[in-house]
């Protein structure tokens, strides 16, 4: 069931990032999943170009495929608009902030440039994305779930953000710190991690859980062949996370074995 | 002495956003202070705009006043060029950045911009100017310093990042998180966290120690009147931190006051 059984009383979930790696994975999981969300939200920058994206879709008709780029406002307001429309009274029960890039840079060959397109892609464009969800995510919430009003989870509404180990600051230093020395992408995910602990003060009163989540070193182009995982083994794992989350997870760091990680 | 005692055995000092706040104050407690360093050189991206340097400089003979504004990578470039020729076979001994911005923002008003443009100022350019000053940091490191080959400090080479407890992901809940909702500025600060973490591991084989400082909060354009600690206040206390760093506090976020702060 790709661990996504506890999806059963999640209305919709929206994805970033869902042409390829773990986007389209957490889409392909929780469709063929044994209890699916009642809509599922596939969005990409160029979703044409996916064809097991429109394999799914074509199987799965509560797969809907929206576009958005997640660095262009312009993008995310007309994606807003155009989920808005489908989920209507209903809103927006999971955003998942997964869509990322990993610039490489050590201290000789990082420029300014590469610090500012990764920070903006992997710590700004979450913000942006779930400030334009908040009246969604609100409708969402405010129809509290089945834990009850005071109760979190995505039952009720979430922002999940894939964040990485690698952007723990106290986790880099000794051996783990010689190995990945990417000053771009170290520095988006930590900013990424402040970004999403403002997020979850801010989103409490609401009642819209929000945590930051470690996929652990995935076979994804990102991860790249070495990786341990698979993404389907990832995002099993990253499923049944995240359906079990309750209010004493929020404003937390996890590791997709669901332990907590050190900021 | 404003605790600058024990700066005696640190040949050069260079800091950044020197012509008002705590950067000026550095350098007026370094210059008034007991044991001078031999060479205060303040920078400035308008020095002239500051009459209280140009006095302290008329006055002090060590201090030396170069133009460079922290986001130019041409500004930055020329500095290096004339900081190198005024230090030569010296080498640079410490180098503090201290130039920041504070872009207000919270949840509903926060824009891309403002995020970019305050982690351009407060990550990126530290990143930036320590590439641009490696050479001369490593001259002085390779110098040895008082405290034998091995030893780490201020006396050999060290790069000082002003940061801020509000960059602290750890403490940004309860109480603390709902007095400052500034999302530009806390997502620099945990950037600069990480940034300067991933600079100690790679400025260690040089013997150049590098740390992040949290100067309290204190009563300048930026903290404000409010704040209950004095610029002299603040000061006296980061010098003496910084006159007493080793090698065990290589690669730590500190308090003015010494104490390891959580990331
Ligand atoms: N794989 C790992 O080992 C690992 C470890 C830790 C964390 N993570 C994180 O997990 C997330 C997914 O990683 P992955 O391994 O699946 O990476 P991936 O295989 O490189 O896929 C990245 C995804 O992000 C999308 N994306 C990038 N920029 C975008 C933009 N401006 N607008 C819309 N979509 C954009 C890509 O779309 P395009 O096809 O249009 O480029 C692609 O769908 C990332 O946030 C990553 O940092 C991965
Ligand atoms: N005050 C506090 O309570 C407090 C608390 C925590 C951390 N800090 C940190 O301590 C540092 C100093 O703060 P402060 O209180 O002295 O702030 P401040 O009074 O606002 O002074 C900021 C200084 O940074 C300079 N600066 C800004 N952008 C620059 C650029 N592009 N190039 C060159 N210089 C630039 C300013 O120069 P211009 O005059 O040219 O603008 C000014 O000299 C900052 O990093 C701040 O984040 C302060």
């Amino acid at each position: 069931m790709s661990g996504a059984g506890n999806f059963k009383n999640c209305g919709s979930v929206l994805v970033t990032g869902a042409n390829r790696g773990l986007g389209l994975q957490i889409v392909d999981s929780l469709a063929t999943g044994g209890f699916s969300p009642g809509t599922i939200i596939a969005t990409a920058r160029s979703a044409d170009s996916s064809q097991k994206l429109q394999e799914l879709a074509a199987k799965y008709p509560n797969i809907h495929i929206i576009s958005l780029d997640v660095v262009s406002q312009q993008s995310i307001d007309q994606c807003v608009e155009e989920v808005g429309k489908l989920l209507q009274d209903e809103g927006l029960n999971c955003l998942i902030n997964n869509a990322g890039i990993k610039m490489l840079g050590d201290f000789n060959t990082v420029t300014a440039e590469k610090m500012i397109e990764n920070f903006h892609t992997n710590a700004v464009a979450p913000l942006m994305i779930t400030k334009a969800f908040l009246p969604l995510l609100k409708k969402a919430a405010s129809r509290g779930g089945a834990g009850g009003p005071r109760s979190m989870g995505i039952q009720r509404a979430a922002v999940i953000n894939m964040s990485s180990l690698l952007g723990s600051v106290e986790l880099n230093w000794g051996e783990r710190a010689d190995t990945f020395k990417w000053y771009p992408y170290r520095t988006s995910k930590s900013a990424l991690n402040m970004v999403g602990r403002c997020m979850a003060v801010d989103l409490e009163p609401d009642g819209i859980l929000c945590i930051m989540i470690h996929p652990g070193w995935v076979r994804t182009d990102m991860g790249g062949s070495e990786a341990p995982l698979s993404a389907e083994e990832s995002v099993s794992s990253i499923l049944s996370v995240i359906g079990g989350l309750t209010e004493k997870d929020h404003g937390s760091f996890l590791n997709f074995t669901g332990e907590v990680l050190p900021w």
